[in-house]
Order: C-alpha cells, then structure tokens, then sequence
C-alpha cells in the first residue's frame, strides 16, 4: 500500500528547508511579553507579531517556500484568497519579478484590494466568498499555464507556514501552549507539524462563524463549513485541507471556537493594552483567553500569535 | 569648585541599576529588522518599538524609575505633560498603589486625555502648550506635597529613559547609529548617556515647528524654541533639560529638523510597510531619512527608535 506523496505533511527537516529558502525574504517577526495584570488574564502572554511580517500576515512565508521550490513558469502564478494570501503572493511575485494574477471574493475589504494591486498583481472578482473565488483562479490557471500557489493546501505552503513556529520556539523555548487561529489550516498545519513530539500543545482558535477545523475534526474529515462573521475574510475557507487535516488530528491538542463579540473586544484590547493593530483574524486566538473558550492549566506558559494585520487601522479602537 | 549635583548626569552604572529597579514594571520592547528595499530606503533599518511600552510610549522608563527611587508621599505624585509622560505617570500611580494628578495643555488631543483618565488619574488641562502646564502644575504641587514627577529634567527621568538604549544595545550591539526624536530631551539624553564612548552616534530628529535641542546647540545653552506643527504633543516642550543639553553638547553627533509632511509620510510608511501605527513623535525619527534631512554613511548600521503610539489609529492611513 502507498501513501499518496501530498498527504505526507512536512516534517522538522521540511521547515527548516524552508526557513532557509525564505530567509532573504521575509522577516523574523519579534515576540512582546506581556504582564497578565496588564491584559485582565489569569496568565502572562508572549506575542508572536506576526502581523509584522511583510504584506501584514504570516502569508508570505508560504508564498515564498512554494515559489522557490521550483521553476516559475513565464505565466507567472495565481492565488485565490480572502486577501492575505493574495497580498503575500503579489508582494512575492514582485520581488521574484514575475507576474501574478490574484483571484478575490466579494466579502474582500478595499484595504486588502489596495493592498494587492498595489503590489502590482491583476486583482479579479470571483465568486461572493473564497471557494468560488478559488474555483475561477483553477478555471483561469488552466488556461494560462501560471503556477497555482494556494492559500492552504500545498505542501510547501505548510512547511514555509511551519517557520513561524521554528522562529518562536527557538526565541521562547519556555512556551508549553501556543494559541493560533485556524482559517483552511495552512499555518496551524505547518506549525503543528514543527512542535509535534516537541511537548508544546497547539491551541485552534475559530471564529463560530467559520467553524472550519472544529467541524472535521467532529466529523473525522474534511467537511465544508459555514462561511461568515467579523473574520470571515481571513479565516473563511469553506473547509480546511487534506494537507493540514492529518496534521491535525494528531498534533492540535484542542479547537475551541469563539464568538465574533470576543474578536472584536481583543481587537481593542491589543490596541488599549499594546497598540497592535490586529485584523479580527489576526485577533481571533486572544479571544479564546478573553471570553474562556480556552483556559490555561496552572504552570501554563502560555504563547498567542497575532497573525494578521490587514484592516482600517481606525477599525480597532 | 563644586559641580551641582543635578548636573551631573546619568552614567551606565546609573542606567544598569534603573534597568533593575524598573524591570518588573516595563516591558523589553522588540525589534523589528526591516530591509531597505521595502521601505524605499538606501539601508535596512533596526526599529524598536517602544511604542509597544505600556501606556503606548518609552515614558513609564523615567517615571517608575523616580517613583521607586524615594518613599512617595501620601499626596502621591504630580506631573505635566503633552500627555505621554501623563499617561505613563498615570499607570505607574495606578500600579504602585499612590493618587496622581496630571496636568495636560489644552492641545492635548482626546485620546490621549482619555488614557490618562482611564489609568484612573485626576486630569488637569493648564494653559495652551506644555510649559503652562508644567507651571500650573508646580504651582499645584506646592500646595498638596505630591512628588513631582519630571517629564525629562530629572536625573532618574533620564537615566530610567537611558534604559531604551541598554536594551538596544545588547539586543542590536551592530548598530553604529540611533536615530532618536526629541522633545525635552529625557529620551535622547539618557540614551546619549549610555551610548558615550561606545562609538554608536546619536542622532536627534526634531520637528521644524519644535526645534528645541537645535536651537540650544546652536545658542550654546537651553532657550526657549517654537512650539507647533503635527508632533507638538509629544514633542513640544518649549526649551530642553538642562540635564540633557550637558550630555547632548558632548554626545549627541548631530542634531537635524524635518517637515511636518516627512513626518505623516512616515507614519504612512510605518503603516504601509509594516502594520505600525505611530503617532506623529514616534515618527519623526523615522522621516528624518524619507526626507534627507539625514543620511547614512556608507556602511552605516542604522537604527530607528519608533518612541510612541498615542495617536487615533485611523490617522496614519
């Protein structure tokens, strides 16, 4: 019996590849302790700010992996996406000095459009959310002959999505939980991937509104979910990827889900308390602190990634 | 001859030992490594973000160093300030268990007035700029006996600031210059403190309608400047320390002025390119190399202090 070869997630050896592929790339994201007492928590936190990261989210760590591991061809790529991953797929088409043509749904916000033509990317209306946007890029990369980068569900995708948890256990080895929002799954796949067998337990975060991992973790596959509230358009696949499922069943030790009002008040609570601007996806992994979908176990050293940026900053306050 | 004890300014001994007074109260604020390239820039920069410091500024440095460095009176503590230093005043207060009194000048924007009420303090608005208020505000202190708490022109102000440049130090010691906004001059003062004699240069970035350090160089001691243009809250003490205008003759390297619009490009750069929301002080440092006003040595390691947050976040798109 064969293991088919996409269905082998990335291992340690994977994402330190990849770490090195991308280094002159991205960027290290810093980490920012902060007291319990300052935030109302029962804990102390360590922030992975991760919105930071050139193109405002973790996306481009995933682009870049993938574009690397091959040759471009002269149609350049193409990405569907909320807007993140489609920002991060510009910024990294530009750099590599192809093009790129970026596949969007209705519910994308003007700042992340913006975003993406700024980068100099065909920005394309496709579909009221991201599955239909990410049927039409398949439709048009048929045609074309661009390379696919897709926003979750690749292999490279993950373990460069992986070097997030690479940087943050190497600069905060004390961590025991790290909390990470959960969207089709490509980030918490790949980090998932990097502390397994490691001891650190990690925590899904999910918006109700797009329960995507919680759903197939209960039904014991990939299944689609509903698409909607505040983070629908950086956490609203409609179903997480095979890739980062098995991952998952294995190696997220929880996937708790969290109310839109709870987004929104860790939205303003990273603003009070820290002045970060985070998207409500961005935010949505504090919210499990805030509103107790998760609790932390005594002695817990406890780590929450801010993954995202990519709002109205006037949004948060 | 004697030499006033008030002049003689901090030293890194004075700076190690507020590093260990203050540490259980500030944060260790990280750094961001961001390459040129992104930023339209001829050299990567370091920035550290201190706007990241509780109550959004470098501010609480100083004053928890005062407050632990003496008994507090019942009174508690007093202070004026464009409201930075008041808010920082204000959460120490809070934290160490004393009433405060914060004095504000009536351009004091409403977030900033909102912070400061929030840390639970009493807000006083006296007069139209900064040095009003710090009158009004001495005034008031002789009558309560509350412990006046210097928004720069004291030596533990100064040294508890001069801790931004420790951290720096070890966290970045590659840098050869530090580019550095002044107003009062207790950030730049404490921090040239350290930095003397290490072969880092200090640069202070001033606002042409505050040009307050600029003008002390030039006239050879402390005189009143100009106070206006877009950073005058944080920035727009009338004349700099005394304290700080010793250490500044000798180890300061250059002392430069930029336009008000290099300063709100600047906080459309930090937003656009990296997610950082600075209010108009905690950009100038920044606008000094958008607009010229300073440029890199060839070989330069370029350090950026991004020193505030305090702003409407929707004012810097």
């Amino acid at each position: 019996m064969s293991i088919h070869p996409e269905l082998i997630h990335p291992d340690r050896a994977a994402i330190r590849a990849a770490a090195a592929r991308i280094a002159p790339h991205i960027r290290r994201t810093p980490l920012l302790r902060v007291a319990g007492d300052e935030l109302g928590l029962p804990c102390d936190l360590t922030l992975k700010l991760e919105l930071l990261q050139a193109s405002g989210s973790f996306k481009p760590r995933g682009a870049f992996n993938r574009m690397l591991s091959q040759p471009l061809p002269a149609a350049g790529v193409i990405a569907a996406s909320g807007g993140n991953h489609g920002a991060a797929v510009a910024h990294a088409a530009r750099r590599l000095g192809v093009p790129a043509e970026i596949f969007v749904p209705e519910i994308t916000g003007a700042a992340k459009r913006a975003r993406i033509e700024g980068y100099g990317a065909r920005l394309v209306v496709g579909g009221a959310a991201y599955d239909a946007a990410r049927q039409a890029s398949e439709a048009r990369a048929a045609q074309t002959g661009a390379l696919m980068i897709h926003a979750y569900d690749q292999a490279e995708v993950l373990a460069g999505q992986g070097t997030v948890a690479l940087e943050w256990q190497e600069d905060a080895p004390e961590l025991t939980h790290v909390l990470v929002a959960t969207g089709g799954g490509g980030l918490i796949g790949g980090m998932a991937a990097w502390y397994a067998g490691s001891g650190v337990a990690v925590v899904s975060v999910e918006p109700e509104g797009c329960p995507t991992l919680a759903t197939a973790l209960r039904e014991g596959r990939p299944v689609p979910a509903p698409v909607g509230g505040v983070a629908a358009d950086s956490l609203g696949a409609r179903q997480v990827g095979a890739l980062m499922f098995a991952v998952a069943q294995e190696h997220v030790s929880a996937a708790v889900l969290v109310p839109d009002d709870a987004i929104r008040a860790a939205q303003r609570l990273l603003w009070d308390a820290s002045r970060i601007v985070a998207e409500p996806g961005g935010a949505t992994a504090l919210a499990a602190l805030l509103c107790g979908a998760w609790t932390p176990p005594p002695g817990a050293r406890v780590g929450v990634l801010v993954c995202g940026g990519n709002c109205d900053p006037g949004s948060v306050a």
